[in-house]
Protein backbone atom coordinates (compact mmCIF):
# COMPACT_ATOMS: atom_id res chain seq x y z
CA UNK A 1 0.00 0.00 0.00
CA UNK A 2 1.07 3.64 -0.69
CA UNK A 3 1.18 5.25 2.72
CA UNK A 4 2.36 9.16 2.97
CA UNK A 5 3.66 9.74 6.51
CA UNK A 6 3.43 13.66 7.70
CA UNK A 7 5.97 13.96 10.91
CA UNK A 8 9.38 11.48 11.51
CA UNK A 9 9.38 12.51 15.24
CA UNK A 10 10.55 10.78 18.05
CA UNK A 11 6.80 8.92 17.39
CA UNK A 12 6.30 8.95 13.56
CA UNK A 13 9.87 7.85 12.25
CA UNK A 14 9.80 4.45 14.50
CA UNK A 15 6.08 3.96 13.44
CA UNK A 16 6.97 4.74 10.02
CA UNK A 17 9.62 2.02 10.12
CA UNK A 18 6.72 -0.49 11.13
CA UNK A 19 5.20 0.17 8.18
CA UNK A 20 8.03 0.13 5.91
CA UNK A 21 9.32 -3.07 8.02
CA UNK A 22 5.46 -4.46 6.88
CA UNK A 23 6.54 -4.25 2.82
CA UNK A 24 4.60 -0.75 2.63
CA UNK A 25 5.95 1.61 0.50
CA UNK A 26 6.13 5.30 2.39
CA UNK A 27 6.85 8.18 1.58
CA UNK A 28 8.06 10.58 4.62
CA UNK A 29 7.77 14.32 5.20
CA UNK A 30 9.28 16.12 8.02
CA UNK A 31 10.72 19.48 8.88
CA UNK A 32 14.14 18.67 10.19
CA UNK A 33 16.53 16.84 7.85
CA UNK A 34 18.52 14.26 10.18
CA UNK A 35 14.81 12.92 11.08
CA UNK A 36 14.85 12.88 7.08
CA UNK A 37 18.08 11.17 6.88
CA UNK A 38 17.11 8.20 9.25
CA UNK A 39 14.14 7.52 7.34
CA UNK A 40 16.30 7.01 3.83
CA UNK A 41 18.69 5.31 5.51
CA UNK A 42 16.12 2.66 6.67
CA UNK A 43 14.53 2.46 3.23
CA UNK A 44 11.95 4.80 3.30
CA UNK A 45 11.20 7.49 0.63
CA UNK A 46 11.21 10.90 1.23
CA UNK A 47 9.49 14.51 -0.72
CA UNK A 48 10.45 17.36 -1.06
CA UNK A 49 6.96 18.78 -0.28
CA UNK A 50 3.55 18.14 1.80
CA UNK A 51 2.18 18.21 -1.78
CA UNK A 52 4.42 15.79 -3.49
CA UNK A 53 4.76 13.35 -0.29
CA UNK A 54 0.67 13.57 -0.13
CA UNK A 55 0.23 12.66 -4.06
CA UNK A 56 -0.78 9.12 -5.07
CA UNK A 57 -1.07 8.11 -1.32
CA UNK A 58 -3.87 5.51 -0.24
CA UNK A 59 -3.34 6.65 3.31
CA UNK A 60 -2.08 9.37 4.60
CA UNK A 61 -1.17 9.58 8.36
CA UNK A 62 -0.08 12.17 10.35
CA UNK A 63 1.81 12.14 13.89
CA UNK A 64 2.59 16.02 14.63
CA UNK A 65 3.22 17.88 18.31
CA UNK A 66 -0.31 19.86 18.72
CA UNK A 67 -3.81 21.24 17.60
CA UNK A 68 -2.03 24.26 15.85
CA UNK A 69 0.41 22.15 13.58
CA UNK A 70 -3.00 19.94 12.81
CA UNK A 71 -4.88 22.72 11.92
CA UNK A 72 -2.09 24.29 10.18
CA UNK A 73 -1.47 20.78 8.16
CA UNK A 74 -4.88 19.97 7.12
CA UNK A 75 -6.63 23.30 7.11
CA UNK A 76 -6.34 26.41 4.65
CA UNK A 77 -5.03 26.87 1.25
CA UNK A 78 -1.82 25.21 1.13
CA UNK A 79 -3.24 22.59 3.54
CA UNK A 80 -3.59 18.80 2.51
CA UNK A 81 -7.39 19.11 2.16
CA UNK A 82 -7.57 21.56 -0.84
CA UNK A 83 -4.53 19.62 -2.70
CA UNK A 84 -5.10 16.16 -1.73
CA UNK A 85 -6.95 13.44 -3.50
CA UNK A 86 -10.45 12.98 -1.76
CA UNK A 87 -9.95 9.06 -1.78
CA UNK A 88 -6.69 9.03 0.29
CA UNK A 89 -7.57 7.96 4.13
CA UNK A 90 -6.49 10.23 6.38
CA UNK A 91 -5.36 9.22 9.98
CA UNK A 92 -4.56 11.53 12.49
CA UNK A 93 -2.41 10.29 15.34
CA UNK A 94 -1.00 13.11 17.20
CA UNK A 95 -2.75 14.05 20.52
CA UNK A 96 -4.85 17.07 20.17
CA UNK A 97 -7.92 18.96 21.71
CA UNK A 98 -10.69 16.68 21.10
CA UNK A 99 -13.23 19.75 19.51
CA UNK A 100 -10.29 20.71 17.06
CA UNK A 101 -9.99 16.68 16.10
CA UNK A 102 -13.99 17.04 15.37
CA UNK A 103 -13.63 20.16 13.45
CA UNK A 104 -10.93 19.03 11.07
CA UNK A 105 -12.72 15.85 10.42
CA UNK A 106 -16.16 17.73 9.53
CA UNK A 107 -13.98 19.74 6.99
CA UNK A 108 -12.46 16.92 5.82
CA UNK A 109 -15.72 15.20 5.59
CA UNK A 110 -17.24 17.83 3.58
CA UNK A 111 -14.72 17.37 0.87
CA UNK A 112 -15.02 14.04 0.66
CA UNK A 113 -12.03 12.52 2.31
CA UNK A 114 -12.74 9.69 4.91
CA UNK A 115 -10.86 10.90 8.37
CA UNK A 116 -10.28 9.27 11.56
CA UNK A 117 -8.79 10.03 14.99
CA UNK A 118 -6.02 7.49 16.09
CA UNK A 119 -3.83 8.76 18.83
CA UNK A 120 -1.73 6.45 20.78
CA UNK A 121 -0.23 5.22 24.38
CA UNK A 122 2.79 3.60 24.35
CA UNK A 123 5.57 5.97 24.44
CA UNK A 124 8.66 5.64 21.98
CA UNK A 125 9.45 2.32 23.46
CA UNK A 126 5.87 1.29 22.52
CA UNK A 127 6.44 3.00 18.81
CA UNK A 128 9.72 0.79 18.51
CA UNK A 129 8.02 -2.13 19.64
CA UNK A 130 5.04 -1.96 17.51
CA UNK A 131 3.03 -2.29 20.61
CA UNK A 132 1.16 1.02 20.47
CA UNK A 133 -2.43 1.55 21.70
CA UNK A 134 -4.59 3.12 19.26
CA UNK A 135 -7.85 5.21 20.47
CA UNK A 136 -9.66 5.73 17.74
CA UNK A 137 -12.71 7.64 16.35
CA UNK A 138 -14.54 7.94 13.51
CA UNK A 139 -16.99 6.14 11.68
CA UNK A 140 -16.68 2.55 11.85
CA UNK A 141 -16.10 1.45 7.98
CA UNK A 142 -13.18 4.20 8.16
CA UNK A 143 -11.66 2.44 11.36
CA UNK A 144 -12.07 -0.82 9.45
CA UNK A 145 -10.00 0.22 6.43
CA UNK A 146 -7.46 1.92 8.80
CA UNK A 147 -6.86 -1.44 11.50
CA UNK A 148 -4.76 -3.73 9.09
CA UNK A 149 -1.92 -0.56 8.85
CA UNK A 150 -2.91 0.65 12.39
CA UNK A 151 -1.85 -3.45 13.53
CA UNK A 152 1.38 -2.98 12.20
CA UNK A 153 1.99 -0.53 14.06
CA UNK A 154 0.14 -1.34 17.91
CA UNK A 155 -0.90 -4.40 19.49
CA UNK A 156 -4.45 -2.99 20.91
CA UNK A 157 -6.38 -0.91 18.99
CA UNK A 158 -9.87 0.39 20.42
CA UNK A 159 -12.76 2.11 18.36
CA UNK A 160 -14.10 4.45 21.03
CA UNK A 161 -16.75 6.36 19.01
CA UNK A 162 -17.23 9.23 16.40
CA UNK A 163 -14.89 11.64 14.98
CA UNK A 164 -13.08 13.10 18.06
CA UNK A 165 -13.86 10.16 20.56
CA UNK A 166 -9.81 8.63 20.36
CA UNK A 167 -8.81 12.25 21.52
CA UNK A 168 -11.63 12.34 24.45
CA UNK A 169 -10.63 8.59 25.33
CA UNK A 170 -6.82 9.59 25.46
CA UNK A 171 -7.39 12.78 27.31
CA UNK A 172 -9.69 11.40 30.35
CA UNK A 173 -7.00 8.10 30.33
CA UNK A 174 -4.44 10.09 30.79
CA UNK A 175 -5.81 12.68 32.79
CA UNK A 176 -6.50 9.38 35.31
CA UNK A 177 -3.01 8.76 34.92
CA UNK A 178 -1.39 11.88 35.75
CA UNK A 179 -3.79 12.14 38.83
CA UNK A 180 -2.83 8.65 40.13
CA UNK A 181 0.65 9.13 39.73
CA UNK A 182 0.77 11.74 42.00
CA UNK A 183 -2.03 10.37 44.47
CA UNK A 184 0.59 7.21 44.40
CA UNK A 185 3.36 9.30 45.26
CA UNK A 186 1.64 11.23 47.93
CA UNK A 187 0.82 7.76 49.61
CA UNK A 188 4.59 6.05 49.07
CA UNK A 189 6.32 9.30 50.30
CA UNK A 190 3.86 9.03 53.25
CA UNK A 191 4.65 5.21 54.28
CA UNK A 192 8.18 6.16 53.86
CA UNK A 193 8.33 9.01 56.27
CA UNK A 194 6.14 6.34 58.57
CA UNK A 195 9.28 4.32 58.47
CA UNK A 196 7.41 1.57 55.96
CA UNK A 197 9.28 -0.29 53.34
CA UNK A 198 8.07 1.70 50.05
CA UNK A 199 8.26 -1.90 48.18
CA UNK A 200 6.45 -3.82 51.14
CA UNK A 201 3.98 -1.09 51.05
CA UNK A 202 3.61 -1.20 47.15
CA UNK A 203 3.33 -5.11 47.10
CA UNK A 204 0.32 -4.80 49.74
CA UNK A 205 -1.61 -1.96 48.08
CA UNK A 206 -1.07 -4.10 44.73
CA UNK A 207 -3.69 -6.31 45.76
CA UNK A 208 -5.50 -4.12 47.84
CA UNK A 209 -8.50 -1.29 46.55
CA UNK A 210 -5.73 0.96 46.37
CA UNK A 211 -4.13 -0.30 43.22
CA UNK A 212 -3.53 1.23 39.71
CA UNK A 213 -1.53 1.17 36.55
CA UNK A 214 1.11 3.28 38.14
CA UNK A 215 1.44 1.64 41.27
CA UNK A 216 2.03 -1.72 40.00
CA UNK A 217 3.52 -1.25 36.57
CA UNK A 218 5.29 1.58 36.71
CA UNK A 219 6.51 2.67 40.42
CA UNK A 220 7.62 6.19 40.72
CA UNK A 221 9.65 5.47 44.11
CA UNK A 222 13.23 4.36 43.29
CA UNK A 223 14.37 0.83 43.60
CA UNK A 224 10.87 -0.52 43.95
CA UNK A 225 10.79 -1.96 40.55
CA UNK A 226 13.65 -2.73 38.04
CA UNK A 227 13.61 -1.53 34.22
CA UNK A 228 11.15 1.67 34.94
CA UNK A 229 12.36 5.23 34.57
CA UNK A 230 12.23 5.77 38.62
CA UNK A 231 14.98 3.18 38.78
CA UNK A 232 17.29 4.77 35.68
CA UNK A 233 17.55 8.66 37.12
CA UNK A 234 13.86 9.54 35.81
CA UNK A 235 15.29 9.04 32.14
CA UNK A 236 13.28 7.83 29.31
CA UNK A 237 9.77 7.13 29.47
CA UNK A 238 6.71 9.95 29.33
CA UNK A 239 8.29 13.14 29.88
CA UNK A 240 6.62 15.70 32.56
CA UNK A 241 5.62 18.07 29.68
CA UNK A 242 4.28 15.89 27.48
CA UNK A 243 1.83 15.16 30.85
CA UNK A 244 1.55 18.57 31.39
CA UNK A 245 0.45 18.77 27.72
CA UNK A 246 -2.15 16.07 28.13
CA UNK A 247 -3.80 17.74 31.47
CA UNK A 248 -4.27 20.91 29.89
CA UNK A 249 -6.00 19.31 26.72
CA UNK A 250 -8.34 17.67 29.41
CA UNK A 251 -8.76 20.98 31.86
CA UNK A 252 -9.24 22.97 28.19
CA UNK A 253 -11.53 20.70 27.17
CA UNK A 254 -13.70 20.46 30.72
CA UNK A 255 -13.66 23.89 30.83
CA UNK A 256 -15.48 24.68 27.27
CA UNK A 257 -17.88 22.05 28.35
CA UNK A 258 -18.48 22.95 31.64
CA UNK A 259 -17.47 19.81 33.57
CA UNK A 260 -15.73 20.09 36.60
CA UNK A 261 -12.20 18.42 37.27
CA UNK A 262 -10.93 19.47 40.44
CA UNK A 263 -8.22 17.30 40.81
CA UNK A 264 -7.51 17.15 37.24
CA UNK A 265 -6.69 20.67 37.74
CA UNK A 266 -4.38 20.64 40.85
CA UNK A 267 -2.61 17.77 38.59
CA UNK A 268 -1.62 20.12 35.74
CA UNK A 269 -0.57 22.79 38.36
CA UNK A 270 2.02 20.52 40.12
CA UNK A 271 3.40 18.88 36.65
CA UNK A 272 3.85 22.36 36.03
CA UNK A 273 5.55 23.69 39.34
CA UNK A 274 7.86 20.20 38.56
CA UNK A 275 8.19 21.27 34.65
CA UNK A 276 9.39 24.65 35.84
CA UNK A 277 12.01 23.71 38.33
CA UNK A 278 13.76 22.23 35.80
CA UNK A 279 12.57 18.72 35.15
CA UNK A 280 10.16 18.95 32.07
CA UNK A 281 12.33 16.29 30.21
CA UNK A 282 12.32 13.86 33.10
CA UNK A 283 9.67 11.11 33.21
CA UNK A 284 6.23 12.18 34.37
CA UNK A 285 7.16 9.37 37.67
CA UNK A 286 9.56 12.32 39.01
CA UNK A 287 7.03 13.85 40.24
CA UNK A 288 7.38 11.27 43.09
CA UNK A 289 10.23 13.95 44.07
CA UNK A 290 7.79 17.00 43.80
CA UNK A 291 7.81 18.16 47.84
CA UNK B 1 -9.61 -20.55 72.37
CA UNK B 2 -11.09 -18.18 74.68
CA UNK B 3 -11.21 -14.50 72.94
CA UNK B 4 -12.52 -11.24 74.09
CA UNK B 5 -14.37 -9.75 71.27
CA UNK B 6 -14.78 -5.85 72.28
CA UNK B 7 -16.81 -3.53 69.49
CA UNK B 8 -19.88 -5.53 68.15
CA UNK B 9 -20.98 -3.06 65.73
CA UNK B 10 -21.24 -3.28 61.91
CA UNK B 11 -18.02 -4.82 61.42
CA UNK B 12 -16.88 -5.90 64.62
CA UNK B 13 -20.31 -8.16 64.82
CA UNK B 14 -19.95 -10.34 62.19
CA UNK B 15 -16.31 -10.69 63.05
CA UNK B 16 -16.95 -12.29 66.04
CA UNK B 17 -19.45 -13.97 64.66
CA UNK B 18 -17.05 -15.86 62.15
CA UNK B 19 -15.08 -16.53 64.96
CA UNK B 20 -17.77 -18.67 66.98
CA UNK B 21 -18.61 -20.24 64.04
CA UNK B 22 -14.89 -21.55 63.62
CA UNK B 23 -15.56 -22.69 67.43
CA UNK B 24 -13.74 -20.63 69.20
CA UNK B 25 -15.08 -19.11 72.91
CA UNK B 26 -15.79 -15.79 72.27
CA UNK B 27 -17.16 -12.96 75.34
CA UNK B 28 -18.03 -10.38 73.50
CA UNK B 29 -18.46 -6.27 74.85
CA UNK B 30 -20.61 -3.39 73.59
CA UNK B 31 -22.03 -0.45 74.81
CA UNK B 32 -24.99 -1.22 72.97
CA UNK B 33 -27.42 -3.35 73.72
CA UNK B 34 -29.04 -4.42 70.34
CA UNK B 35 -25.89 -5.45 69.24
CA UNK B 36 -25.00 -7.54 72.24
CA UNK B 37 -28.67 -9.51 71.74
CA UNK B 38 -28.27 -10.36 68.47
CA UNK B 39 -24.56 -11.80 69.51
CA UNK B 40 -25.79 -13.94 72.07
CA UNK B 41 -29.13 -14.71 69.80
CA UNK B 42 -26.07 -16.79 67.60
CA UNK B 43 -24.20 -18.40 70.60
CA UNK B 44 -22.14 -15.62 71.56
CA UNK B 45 -21.19 -15.01 75.31
CA UNK B 46 -21.70 -11.74 76.84
CA UNK B 47 -19.72 -9.92 80.03
CA UNK B 48 -21.59 -7.29 82.27
CA UNK B 49 -18.01 -5.40 81.91
CA UNK B 50 -14.63 -4.80 80.22
CA UNK B 51 -12.74 -6.59 82.63
CA UNK B 52 -14.91 -9.34 83.18
CA UNK B 53 -15.07 -9.88 78.83
CA UNK B 54 -11.41 -10.11 79.47
CA UNK B 55 -10.75 -11.96 81.98
CA UNK B 56 -9.41 -15.67 81.18
CA UNK B 57 -9.19 -14.49 77.61
CA UNK B 58 -6.01 -15.80 75.63
CA UNK B 59 -6.82 -13.06 73.09
CA UNK B 60 -8.46 -9.70 73.24
CA UNK B 61 -9.67 -8.20 69.93
CA UNK B 62 -10.68 -5.07 69.91
CA UNK B 63 -12.86 -3.04 66.62
CA UNK B 64 -13.81 0.61 67.81
CA UNK B 65 -14.40 3.35 65.50
CA UNK B 66 -11.56 5.62 66.19
CA UNK B 67 -8.33 7.17 67.66
CA UNK B 68 -10.58 8.30 71.29
CA UNK B 69 -11.96 5.44 71.61
CA UNK B 70 -8.94 3.16 71.30
CA UNK B 71 -6.86 5.13 74.03
CA UNK B 72 -10.11 5.22 75.77
CA UNK B 73 -10.26 0.99 75.84
CA UNK B 74 -6.37 0.52 77.15
CA UNK B 75 -5.21 3.22 78.87
CA UNK B 76 -5.77 4.73 82.16
CA UNK B 77 -6.62 3.64 85.50
CA UNK B 78 -9.72 1.74 84.28
CA UNK B 79 -7.92 0.77 80.81
CA UNK B 80 -7.48 -2.82 79.90
CA UNK B 81 -3.30 -2.60 80.01
CA UNK B 82 -4.09 -1.80 84.05
CA UNK B 83 -7.06 -4.57 84.18
CA UNK B 84 -5.56 -7.33 82.31
CA UNK B 85 -3.15 -10.60 82.36
CA UNK B 86 -0.34 -9.44 80.43
CA UNK B 87 -0.39 -13.10 78.98
CA UNK B 88 -3.75 -11.84 76.57
CA UNK B 89 -2.68 -11.31 73.30
CA UNK B 90 -4.01 -7.57 72.20
CA UNK B 91 -5.34 -7.28 68.34
CA UNK B 92 -6.53 -4.14 67.48
CA UNK B 93 -8.48 -4.02 64.53
CA UNK B 94 -9.81 -0.50 64.60
CA UNK B 95 -8.62 1.91 61.75
CA UNK B 96 -7.44 4.69 63.95
CA UNK B 97 -3.99 6.94 63.45
CA UNK B 98 -0.57 5.61 63.32
CA UNK B 99 0.60 7.11 65.92
CA UNK B 100 -2.08 6.45 68.27
CA UNK B 101 -1.59 2.61 67.22
CA UNK B 102 2.44 3.45 68.60
CA UNK B 103 1.35 5.15 71.31
CA UNK B 104 -0.94 2.16 72.83
CA UNK B 105 1.62 -0.32 71.55
CA UNK B 106 4.42 0.81 73.03
CA UNK B 107 2.31 0.86 76.69
CA UNK B 108 1.17 -2.36 76.32
CA UNK B 109 4.37 -3.88 75.73
CA UNK B 110 6.34 -1.70 78.66
CA UNK B 111 3.41 -3.24 80.65
CA UNK B 112 4.96 -6.87 79.25
CA UNK B 113 1.99 -7.75 76.62
CA UNK B 114 2.34 -8.60 72.86
CA UNK B 115 0.07 -6.30 70.78
CA UNK B 116 -0.57 -5.87 66.97
CA UNK B 117 -2.60 -3.67 64.85
CA UNK B 118 -4.93 -5.20 62.40
CA UNK B 119 -6.71 -2.93 60.59
CA UNK B 120 -8.95 -4.44 57.83
CA UNK B 121 -10.51 -3.58 54.27
CA UNK B 122 -13.48 -5.34 53.05
CA UNK B 123 -16.07 -3.53 54.30
CA UNK B 124 -19.25 -4.93 56.03
CA UNK B 125 -19.79 -7.42 53.35
CA UNK B 126 -16.20 -8.71 54.00
CA UNK B 127 -16.85 -9.00 57.04
CA UNK B 128 -19.63 -11.16 56.36
CA UNK B 129 -17.92 -13.60 54.50
CA UNK B 130 -15.25 -13.71 56.27
CA UNK B 131 -13.05 -12.05 53.25
CA UNK B 132 -11.11 -9.04 54.92
CA UNK B 133 -7.74 -7.96 54.49
CA UNK B 134 -5.38 -7.16 57.46
CA UNK B 135 -2.91 -4.90 57.12
CA UNK B 136 -0.71 -5.78 60.30
CA UNK B 137 2.12 -4.08 62.25
CA UNK B 138 4.21 -5.51 65.27
CA UNK B 139 6.72 -8.07 65.80
CA UNK B 140 6.38 -10.92 63.22
CA UNK B 141 5.97 -13.79 66.46
CA UNK B 142 3.27 -11.88 67.95
CA UNK B 143 1.98 -11.60 64.00
CA UNK B 144 2.42 -15.66 63.71
CA UNK B 145 -0.01 -16.39 66.90
CA UNK B 146 -2.53 -13.77 65.91
CA UNK B 147 -2.46 -15.45 62.48
CA UNK B 148 -5.14 -18.65 63.13
CA UNK B 149 -8.07 -16.58 63.81
CA UNK B 150 -7.16 -13.46 61.18
CA UNK B 151 -7.53 -16.46 58.82
CA UNK B 152 -11.10 -17.02 60.21
CA UNK B 153 -11.87 -13.58 59.33
CA UNK B 154 -9.89 -12.61 56.44
CA UNK B 155 -8.83 -13.67 53.19
CA UNK B 156 -5.50 -11.91 52.72
CA UNK B 157 -3.36 -10.97 56.02
CA UNK B 158 -0.31 -8.71 55.16
CA UNK B 159 2.55 -8.22 57.81
CA UNK B 160 3.61 -4.68 56.92
CA UNK B 161 6.27 -3.97 59.40
CA UNK B 162 6.51 -2.86 62.80
CA UNK B 163 3.68 -1.70 65.25
CA UNK B 164 1.36 1.01 63.43
CA UNK B 165 1.92 0.34 60.08
CA UNK B 166 -0.72 -1.96 59.97
CA UNK B 167 -2.56 1.54 60.19
CA UNK B 168 0.41 3.15 57.81
CA UNK B 169 -0.76 1.04 55.36
CA UNK B 170 -4.12 1.12 55.27
CA UNK B 171 -4.04 5.12 55.54
CA UNK B 172 -1.88 5.01 52.34
CA UNK B 173 -3.96 2.74 50.57
CA UNK B 174 -7.10 4.80 51.32
CA UNK B 175 -5.59 7.98 50.26
CA UNK B 176 -5.05 6.75 46.79
CA UNK B 177 -8.45 4.64 46.79
CA UNK B 178 -10.16 8.52 47.68
CA UNK B 179 -8.08 10.12 45.17
CA UNK B 180 -8.69 7.66 42.58
CA UNK B 181 -11.79 7.10 42.75
CA UNK B 182 -12.55 11.25 42.20
CA UNK B 183 -10.32 11.10 39.43
CA UNK B 184 -11.80 8.37 37.74
CA UNK B 185 -15.29 10.28 38.22
CA UNK B 186 -13.53 13.04 36.59
CA UNK B 187 -12.80 11.22 33.82
CA UNK B 188 -16.03 9.51 33.37
CA UNK B 189 -17.64 13.10 33.39
CA UNK B 190 -15.64 14.78 31.05
CA UNK B 191 -15.82 11.66 28.45
CA UNK B 192 -20.04 11.88 29.10
CA UNK B 193 -19.83 15.47 28.32
CA UNK B 194 -17.83 14.79 25.07
CA UNK B 195 -20.74 12.45 24.29
CA UNK B 196 -18.60 8.73 24.88
CA UNK B 197 -20.81 6.08 25.83
CA UNK B 198 -19.33 5.40 29.80
CA UNK B 199 -19.10 1.97 29.14
CA UNK B 200 -16.77 2.08 26.43
CA UNK B 201 -14.79 4.54 27.83
CA UNK B 202 -14.34 2.56 30.93
CA UNK B 203 -13.41 -0.54 28.92
CA UNK B 204 -10.42 0.98 27.44
CA UNK B 205 -8.83 2.67 30.04
CA UNK B 206 -9.31 -0.47 31.76
CA UNK B 207 -6.76 -1.83 29.63
CA UNK B 208 -4.47 1.35 29.44
CA UNK B 209 -2.18 3.20 31.71
CA UNK B 210 -5.49 4.57 33.36
CA UNK B 211 -6.83 1.76 34.76
CA UNK B 212 -7.29 1.52 38.41
CA UNK B 213 -9.69 -0.76 41.49
CA UNK B 214 -12.33 1.62 41.01
CA UNK B 215 -12.57 1.84 37.42
CA UNK B 216 -12.63 -1.81 37.08
CA UNK B 217 -13.81 -2.85 39.95
CA UNK B 218 -15.98 -0.36 41.35
CA UNK B 219 -17.21 2.16 38.55
CA UNK B 220 -18.72 5.23 40.03
CA UNK B 221 -20.61 5.81 36.94
CA UNK B 222 -24.60 3.98 37.35
CA UNK B 223 -25.30 1.46 34.93
CA UNK B 224 -21.14 0.53 33.76
CA UNK B 225 -21.11 -2.23 36.00
CA UNK B 226 -23.91 -4.60 37.65
CA UNK B 227 -23.64 -4.99 41.51
CA UNK B 228 -21.90 -2.24 42.85
CA UNK B 229 -23.27 0.55 44.97
CA UNK B 230 -23.35 2.61 41.56
CA UNK B 231 -26.09 0.73 40.12
CA UNK B 232 -27.88 0.72 43.43
CA UNK B 233 -28.50 3.89 43.92
CA UNK B 234 -25.26 4.24 45.95
CA UNK B 235 -26.47 2.18 49.04
CA UNK B 236 -24.10 0.02 51.22
CA UNK B 237 -21.15 -0.19 50.21
CA UNK B 238 -18.18 2.45 51.98
CA UNK B 239 -19.56 5.47 52.94
CA UNK B 240 -18.60 8.64 52.04
CA UNK B 241 -18.16 9.55 56.14
CA UNK B 242 -15.68 6.58 56.39
CA UNK B 243 -13.61 7.52 53.81
CA UNK B 244 -13.48 10.93 55.16
CA UNK B 245 -12.39 9.89 58.62
CA UNK B 246 -9.37 7.85 56.92
CA UNK B 247 -8.12 11.16 54.93
CA UNK B 248 -8.50 12.55 57.76
CA UNK B 249 -6.47 10.19 59.30
CA UNK B 250 -3.63 10.44 56.10
CA UNK B 251 -3.68 14.43 56.31
CA UNK B 252 -3.30 14.62 60.02
CA UNK B 253 -0.66 12.15 59.50
CA UNK B 254 1.47 14.03 57.11
CA UNK B 255 0.99 17.06 58.44
CA UNK B 256 2.73 15.10 61.55
CA UNK B 257 5.63 14.54 59.71
CA UNK B 258 6.07 17.23 56.85
CA UNK B 259 5.13 15.17 54.24
CA UNK B 260 3.41 16.40 51.20
CA UNK B 261 -0.02 14.97 50.28
CA UNK B 262 -1.57 18.34 47.90
CA UNK B 263 -4.21 15.59 46.35
CA UNK B 264 -4.87 13.55 49.60
CA UNK B 265 -5.76 17.29 51.34
CA UNK B 266 -8.36 17.86 47.95
CA UNK B 267 -9.92 14.67 47.84
CA UNK B 268 -10.42 15.63 51.96
CA UNK B 269 -12.02 18.42 51.05
CA UNK B 270 -14.08 17.29 48.03
CA UNK B 271 -15.70 14.32 49.94
CA UNK B 272 -16.43 16.87 53.14
CA UNK B 273 -18.63 18.78 50.61
CA UNK B 274 -19.90 15.99 49.39
CA UNK B 275 -20.58 14.79 53.09
CA UNK B 276 -22.12 18.43 54.04
CA UNK B 277 -24.33 17.62 51.10
CA UNK B 278 -26.23 15.23 53.00
CA UNK B 279 -24.60 12.48 51.11
CA UNK B 280 -22.42 11.05 54.14
CA UNK B 281 -24.07 7.70 54.58
CA UNK B 282 -23.91 6.93 50.68
CA UNK B 283 -20.88 4.71 49.21
CA UNK B 284 -17.94 6.84 48.46
CA UNK B 285 -18.63 6.48 44.76
CA UNK B 286 -21.02 8.91 44.63
CA UNK B 287 -18.73 11.55 44.31
CA UNK B 288 -19.42 10.65 40.62
CA UNK B 289 -22.42 13.65 41.49
CA UNK B 290 -20.38 16.13 42.90
CA UNK B 291 -19.97 18.33 39.87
Amino acid sequence: MKIAFIGLGNMGLPMALNLLKAGHLVTGFDLVKSQLDLFTAAGGAIAPDLKTAAKDAEVLISMLPASKHVEGLYLGEEGLLANTNPKTLLIDCSTISPKVAQAVATKAKAKGFAMIDAPVSGGTAGAQAGTLTFMVGGDASDVERAHPLLEKMGKNIFHAGASGAGQTVKVCNNMILGIQMLGTSEALRLGIANGIDPKVLSDIISKSSGRNWALELYNPCPGVMENVPSSKGYAGGFGVDLMLKDLGLAVENAEGLGASVPLGELAKQLYETHSKAGNGQLDFSSVFNLK
